[in-house]
Parts: structure tokens; sequence; C-alpha cells
């Protein structure tokens, strides 16, 4: 009987927020490798609110995502079968290998494929706090905000996968940080978990008002530095309360991913508090991963970095869990096990 | 008969466009200075469309203008009388001085009187291509968007003070240089005289469809760089045509000076295209205006720096001549002659 390797493909194209029906779960039997290509046992996905982008047309920073072709995604997995001199069976390796579970890397690829150790952590870590996400917070937070101790620094999204990293390293560094979140037990988990030093639930404070009340309330001091994930009203709220000189580190704005984007509603706070206001993708950075990495591992190995996992079973789960994760319904990292 | 000082002060605050009412012409004794003061005669004021930010109560980088007060304002002038071992009489300076004939500065505001070369450039040019806006052009495109040669950047309000000196600087280093300005006349000075390679009249592109066809065709590879002094359609536009990792410099968004702020629909863009957006003053960066200064005089020296001047004569045209560099009435650097 031949092995089968499940996948899911983009079947259509959302217009505003994606279902079930741009998704399409296939069958198919598990390729060999041929000389100089590795397969994959994918053992877990990571699901992140860039595929959001992908899914459409608009022009960004990377090709929409083809049609028909495996979802993309980043994956930890096992060395199942080589015809390359670089892997063996049974490493464990961080790949892109997709919403499928075997993943056949060839070519160009395979240098997105890298060994990890599965003794330093749990191997999902490698797609949370020690992966990408873990690396993006560093990024933004050391290469844009540059906080100094005494600053207050702001976090939306904070019980995710990067903003509850980017509070942890911020509080680490002396800073006063303020995190934004949605609801009373995720709020609850980012001042009392994760240490930050408040944090403001989004969905109680639905009007700007509100919400500059809050914040002020939270940053007595105002605020110096500004890790954006989700834009809108909570972006233009923590800018209108940014001092002099901040720094506004725009990582993702997911108020905006399924639809219309969300306008600032007064771009000259840009000018008037002289910000600095810079967009990053952490992929383009490598040589400052791995000096991300370094500190994150080491933050984790003295069990100093707390993290929180939503895992969805099975590859048959990941659109649901998708969908959630563009409405906030995951808690911390989104992960599925394929396994 | 005593000696009489004209001035200007502020009257009232405007709601939306200022107004002649918001102002008020008084006439008073010239003052005396006493011990460890100046008076100075002034002979130039700039205009510049800061001013029309510090005559509301809107939070800024500044306190208001406060009511009844002399408007504050740039001069050059020559020392009058001195009670302070520093300035001479006959010395030329250039000043705070604000909208009137006479100036009596004291203490602490001393520190913003610096004796100039009257021999270097004719007076008023230390209040333009010379003096702040000069460099603001400066440290906006050197420390903010940073160009290499071969990139392209695009300047608004290319024409004006500010504007025209970042373009000749764009160009001497090497870069495929945008002006947007309003009107055919002024568009035909910005690429026939300053030496710009395209300029847009914006007045003539209304739509955002009729701007990025016309950008798209002035700036075939994209634009690197952008020194934004107005903001608004033209903003959001130039913003959507910037490549991977563009730089903004963000001067002004006049635009919006006069009422609501002008929204930018898409922050997104941001993200997408990795944008540094950073809003700046240059009056905060001291050091730097030193440097700015010194390669600014020998572009003049060498006859390289080209410059235009709008001038209105006599303290009582400050105000209509006020309202039309809002408006874009006047064609290169505001200036008011006083005596």
């Amino acid at each position: 009987m031949t092995a089968m390797n499940r996948r899911i493909v983009l079947a259509s194209r959302p217009e505003g927020a994606p279902g079930p029906e741009n998704f399409r779960l296939e069958s198919v039997p598990v390729p060999v490798p041929a000389s100089g290509e590795i397969l994959i046992r994918n053992h877990w996905l990571s699901l992140d609110p860039y595929m959001r982008g992908r899914m459409s047309t608009t022009k960004s920073y990377a090709d929409p995502h083809p049609l028909d072709a495996v979802m993309l995604g980043g994956t930890v997995g096992v060395v199942a079968a080589s015809g390359h001199e670089g892997f063996a069976v049974g490493d464990t390796v961080l790949a892109f290998g997709g919403w499928q579970e075997y993943a056949l890397v060839a070519g160009e690829a395979l240098r997105m494929v890298h060994r990890i150790d599965p003794n330093l952590a749990p191997l999902q870590r490698y797609l949370g706090a020690l992966g990408m996400p873990g690396m993006t917070a560093w990024y933004g937070l050391n290469r844009i905000m540059e906080p100094k101790a005494g600053e207050t620094v702001v976090v939306s999204a904070a019980s995710g996968a990067v903003g509850s990293v980017v509070g942890q390293l911020a509080k680490a560094a002396g800073c006063r940080v303020v995190g934004i979140a949605g609801g009373p037990e995720k709020c609850a988990y980012v001042t009392d978990e994760l240490g930050f030093d408040a944090c403001l639930d989004h969905k109680a404070l639905r009007d700007a008002r509100a919400f500059d009340v809050a914040l002020a309330a939270a940053a007595p001091n105002g605020v110096d530095g500004c890790f954006e994930n989700v834009g809108g009203l909570v972006f233009e709220g923590t800018l209108r309360r940014m001092n002099a000189f901040g720094r506004v580190a725009v990582c993702g704005m997911i108020a905006g991913y399924n639809g219309e984007p969300v306008p600032l509603k007064d771009p000259t706070v840009i000018l008037r508090s002289r910000l600095k206001v810079q967009g990053f993708i952490i992929s383009e950075n490598p040589a400052d991963m791995l000096e991300a990495f370094k500190e994150l591992a080491r933050l984790h190995v003295e069990g100093r970095l707390r993290y929180r996992e939503s895992i969805a079973e099975g590859l048959e789960a990941a659109p649901e869990a998708f969908f959630g994760l563009l409405q906030g319904r995951n808690f911390g990292k989104q992960l599925v096990r394929l396994t």
C-alpha cells in the first residue's frame, strides 16, 4: 500500500475574511526524494497572520500564494528520507514545509532548512519564542525601538507569540511595559504570568477617548516605544500618547488584513512628536536572527522566557485554527500538531 | 519725539484658515536695552508654515503662541543699541525677532541670537537657503533619507524654501529627483532652473489614479526617498510608489494645518514596503546645523545653490503674505522686508 501525504492547498482567494471554501484538503502519495532532495515528516505547523496577506493578490513584500499549491508555513519535523549528504534520516529540522504531513525539499529551498537541537526545547518552541516570532520580537525591540531603562513601551497583541516576547525582553531591559490584548483572561495572563506592568483590554475600550484615558493611566510618563501588531484604533491611540522622539516598530496591522485598510486619522502626529515609524520583516535580517536566537535560547535555558501555546490537533484542523488566529481567538502561539 | 516700534500681535486663535482678524498691528515706543540686553533693528522677517501650528492650542512640539504677544518669527537685523558685551552696535545678527520692526532681546533668548557675515550673502538668504529652511533640507536628506547615487527621491513643495534645497542637494548626491509643486510655472522653475529631473503639478492631478500614473512615469524605478512637506493625497501617492526599505523625512504636513488632519488611508504600506517614516525639527539638532550650514555656504559661494524669494514690503503686509504661504501663493522663500 502506498503511504499517503495529506495536504491543504489554496483553493480560491478570499474576499474579506477567509473561509473553509478557500482551502482544499488533498491526499497524494508520499513522494520519494531523488538525489539532492530530502523528505521531511512534519510534526508541527506554525500558523501566522502573514499568511492572510499571501492569500490575496494585493501588492506586498512577497508574491501572492499560487492557487492550487500547498499553503506555505513554517514547520518542525524529522528527516524521513534523504538524498542529500547534508541531511541524515532522523535529523530534526526547522523548515518551510507547509500545510502538509510530508514535505519534499529540493534545490534552493534547502537553504531554508535548518537542523535544530531537539534537546534544547520542545520542538514546537522553534516555531514560537525560539523561532520567527521570538526573533521578530527581538529585532523590532532592539533594532528599531532601542528602549532605554526607565522608558515606557507599549505592545499590542501582547499575549501573542510575538508580543509576549517583546514585553518580556523589554522588562529585562528595565522598561515599564504596557500590553494591549483582547479580553480579561488574556490581560490577566499578560500581567500575572508574563510580568508586564499593565495591560489594556481593547475589547472593553471601544472608543478613542476611553482608550486615551486608560493608556494615560497605564503610561503616566507617556510612551517611548511601540511594537505594533494590530493597527487601527489601538495604533492611533498609542501614537497620540507617544513622547517626543518615540520609536514605532511596525510588525503587523492585522486589523486591516481582511478588507479595506484602517486609516491613520492623524498622520501629523509623526511630525508633532518627531516619531520614527518603521516597518520590518525578520527574514530580511539574517545577521540579526542569529544574535536574536542566542539571546532567546539563553533566556529559555534560564527559565526566564514564558510562553503559551494554542494547539490544534491534526492537519484538518488548520483552517479553523487559522480563522481563529485572525480573530484573536487563539491564546499565545497558534500551532497545529501534525502527528 | 519718541521713536515708535510697529509690531503685530496674535489677537485671536483661528478656526480653520487664519484671517486678518487673528492679528493686530500695534505701535509702541522703541524700548531701551538695560544692562545685558540688546536692541535689534529687524530688516527681514521670515514667514514659515510652522507659525500656523503655534496659533492654535493643539498639542504640538511647542507651546501655543500666547495671545496678545508679538508673533514669533525668524529675523535678520542689525544691533541698534547694546547693553551686552557680546554684541556691538552695527553687528548683523540672525535672531527670533518676531513680527516687528525692533526687537529687545534679553536673558536666555540671547542664546538664539547669532552674528552672521553680511558679506557672504544677501542678508535675507540667512532666512532661506542658508538658514533654517536650508538646514532643514540638509538634515532630512542626509540624516533620514540617506540617499545613494542612482536612487530616486521625491520632494513635495519643491519650489519652496525647503524643497528647492532638498532637490538640489539630492541632485548633487547623484539621485534622480522628482519634484511636486502647484502649477505649471512652479514646475517649470523646478525642472528648468533648479535642475530636478521631473516635476508633477499636483493641481493638474486631482485624483489618486492620475497621481499614480504621473509618478510612475516620472519615477520608473520606484521611489527610495521622500521629503514630505505637504501630506494628504500627494504623500499617500508617494508612499504607494516607494520601494522596499524607502525612507521618508516628514518635515511638514501643511495640507492639514488649517483644520482636520488629512488621514493616511493605508498605513499598511509602511509594513508592506518596510518603510522608515520619521518626523523631525531642525532646531533640535544643533550639532548637525553647523555641518549643514558649512555645506550650504560652500555651495552658495560656488554659485551652485539656486533660490527664489517672494518678498512682501513692510510689516503691515505680513499677514496677507502669511495667508498666501499657507495656500501656496508664494513662489520660493516667503520674506517680509521691514526696512
